[in-house]
């Protein structure tokens, strides 16, 4: 996998991925061995805040014995032209073909994060900024949440999955949409749907009909080994399932109107999972990426209660991540 | 003293104590063996801004050969649920219990920083963010200055009096009030004197009658070994002294209201420590923790002094902290 | 060189100067050997913001083993006071002497950036700030662009021309002015023009009338080995060159007077370097020093055409900021 970028889990095999995610479970053990990424360096950079994201990357980078360079920007503060041809007379500072240019020259690798706009649909599925990183850049480009893409989680997920289920394969998910004060990227159901069928899961998508996910994204998902449903019913998507995974995310049918949305958003305060609700998955364990608004999103009793796996899921963030460094580095 | 948490002196015995400043010294002169902390990280966490130690933390844990992780968040940034049972509907993004749960899993220690809110005195004094990254951390919490307490600062100078003293056992230390255009906290104050007395110091605080230290500090310090005596008249506490160290802090007499408080303020002006006050305590060396607001807090004259140790006080910051680390983990 | 400032070009011999672009040659070459950092430390102040520079210092630093610890404060968050004898009763918070005396104890270098403040000349000509950091410290101090000089950036410059040319003696160098969005400092010019010289470059400057760069400056220049002439006429510069560097600074005769001075720049949109202006210099590479407004400083052809070698000059930045750190810790 050495020289390949890390912008999305459709990109590697399910053979990769799963070599991938066997590594990291010998990471978690043993630790890394000393020093792969000695006198290597790596750039963290965020056009998004970040501390989970920032605090697992620099500890991966640093457990393989390499230096991060972290570049907490804003897309405010660093103000990026990607036309190319473009006449830079106005607030644009700098085109990113220079940058990513430089960052390649001193740097072995460049992990980006940079959100969806949530303004305009069109223009965030083309995820725009980690696609013109990746067109410039002359070393591996990593993903660390794009517009539409989130693969460092996906793959934390899958692997605690693998961790309890011994595999992905025909395992039951449930992916259910989640109640929020505000709207957010589809990124992280994203990448759990495209890595959990990539790795041959069977996935039930469970969220209102205002909330689907983009259709690129679920064609991607059709074309993967497992399987995929969808539905608006919660709990028909919870009955049975042997892993149940919540996320919020806002709808797409009124991308860029937050006004509209939140009206749309507070009629669903009732898809809180509950104990009640996980009733209907005896076998299953709770997943979420973190953070989670408590009782909105998730009720107390299941984040905290024997069956959530969501601190074993954040603190395989760093051994994914590690795996990953290692792998393309 | 592995494995424990360091949130104020007062949980160390004076012997524990004694044998981290005399290691201190011993890094101060040798340096650090190698890598103690090789593949172990901490994670500093600043919910207010530091520039003077977050660089020493930041070298304290480098010399020990660990990985420092840097999250300079500001308590805006990071808005921290802390209530259980919380429906974490509004403004606040995270509860404290996942953020530390999740940096746990990650890191070998957590270092945090959250000053006093300055505006309920009842709610500073149970130092409320410390005492939730302790009551959910699964790794040693140290505190880099909290509602209460500054213990590495107090560690930092009581070092400075074993190196000039031998020893604190018996030293007669006054502790100053400083004017100051703000009203500022009192963690450095309570943890100087809670350091001092631990050690045997005879300690006088001199402040005016509206600037008292808090009661539970007071009281903690009287059952300490060494000696605590409290004064309205400077002079007096000055008068033979071995040590003066000058710190201000604001009224907890009308604490949370900002314009009443600096008028009371206003009337203290002549509370600078100068040449001629310094001349009653011939023997004295001075303290100060930086940063000063010079030829207010203090003169010139005593902060370039001859009897100044302020610059080996905060160097020793960076010894204090390297023991410290060194014996917690 | 052990143990000096580096402040600006101009404090080292054209002997020193080229033995440390030699070692920058081959430590781009070879890499740095083993850790001569080692258990040492660089503090790296951002007075104002700083990608570039903050991510190829800490690589450096790593580079040769040593720890760095980024500041980024901002003139705004760190108010330093740097009058002897001031009050400090008003909004600055540290005078500069205590800052820089702290850090002198507990690192081996200080690093520091501070732009020129483009309001009152007299004042940036006495590089205030980088002044103050060098009187006070106790340790090296370097400079990541001051008032009046970017060394470190003339540095990579000058390796640059060396890599391509085998030497700077007696090469034709034009320095052209270019547009820009907004009035800049001239510190990149300074010291790109007193590299140059210093190593014997015949440097023609060509810069619109009301754009001279400062006459201290000019008269150091004139002092150096290599050749200055100054043009207001572009093309005569650019004839037969054989290095063409591009920046854009703002006019000293309207410094302070933001209105003023755009008005007069609007008036040489046309100095924009393009190929037909290149075309005047057929044996000429190009320098930027980066970041650039493209298509208003420099027309794209140039900067993507096969005479550019502004990601080499960038990649230089390493290798000297290297080659620099290690001559002088």
């Amino acid at each position: 996998m050495k020289n390949r970028n890390f912008i999305t889990t459709q990109d590697f095999t399910r053979d990769e991925l799963e070599r991938l995610i066997a590594r990291a479970q010998e990471l978690k053990k043993w630790g890394s061995r000393i020093g792969p990424l000695a006198g290597r360096s790596v750039a963290l950079v965020f056009l998004n805040p970040s501390l989970r994201t920032r605090a697992t990357m620099e500890l991966a980078v640093a457990a393989l014995g390499g230096t991060a360079v972290t570049m907490d920007v804003g897309s405010d503060v660093w103000t990026l032209e990607h036309r190319e041809d473009a006449v830079m007379n106005a607030g644009k500072t700098e085109h990113v073909k220079d940058a990513v240019r430089v960052l390649s020259r001193v740097v072995d690798a460049i992990a980006v994060r940079a959100f969806a706009g949530l303004e305009n649909l069109e223009d965030d599925l083309t995820d725009p900024v980690i696609s013109a990183f990746a067109r410039y850049a002359q070393v591996p480009v990593l993903n660390m949440e794009s517009a539409l893409y989130h693969p460092m989680q996906g793959m934390a997920d899958l692997m605690t999955i693998v961790e309890r289920r011994g595999t992905a394969e025909g395992v039951k998910v449930a992916l259910t949409w989640a109640p929020h004060p505000k709207a957010l990227p589809t990124a992280v159901a994203n990448s759990f749907l495209l890595a959990a069928t990539r790795l041959g899961a069977e996935v039930t998508i469970a969220a209102p009909s205002e909330y689907p996910l983009p259709e690129p994204v679920m064609r991607l998902a059709g074309e993967n080994p497992g399987r995929v449903r969808v539905t608006n019913r919660q709990e028909e998507a919870l009955t049975g399932a042997q892993v149940v995974c919540a996320k919020s995310w806002g709808s797409l049918v009124c991308y860029g109107r937050p006004e509209v949305e939140a009206m749309v958003r507070g009629k669903y305060a009732d898809w809180i999972v509950d104990e009640k609700k996980m009733a209907l998955a005896p076998d299953a364990f709770f997943l979420h990426c973190l953070p989670v608004r408590r009782n909105v999103e998730v009720a107390d009793a299941v984040l905290d209660g024997p069956r959530s796996a969501v601190y074993d899921e954040a603190e395989n963030r760093l051994h994914v991540q590690t795996a990953i460094l290692e792998a393309i580095l």
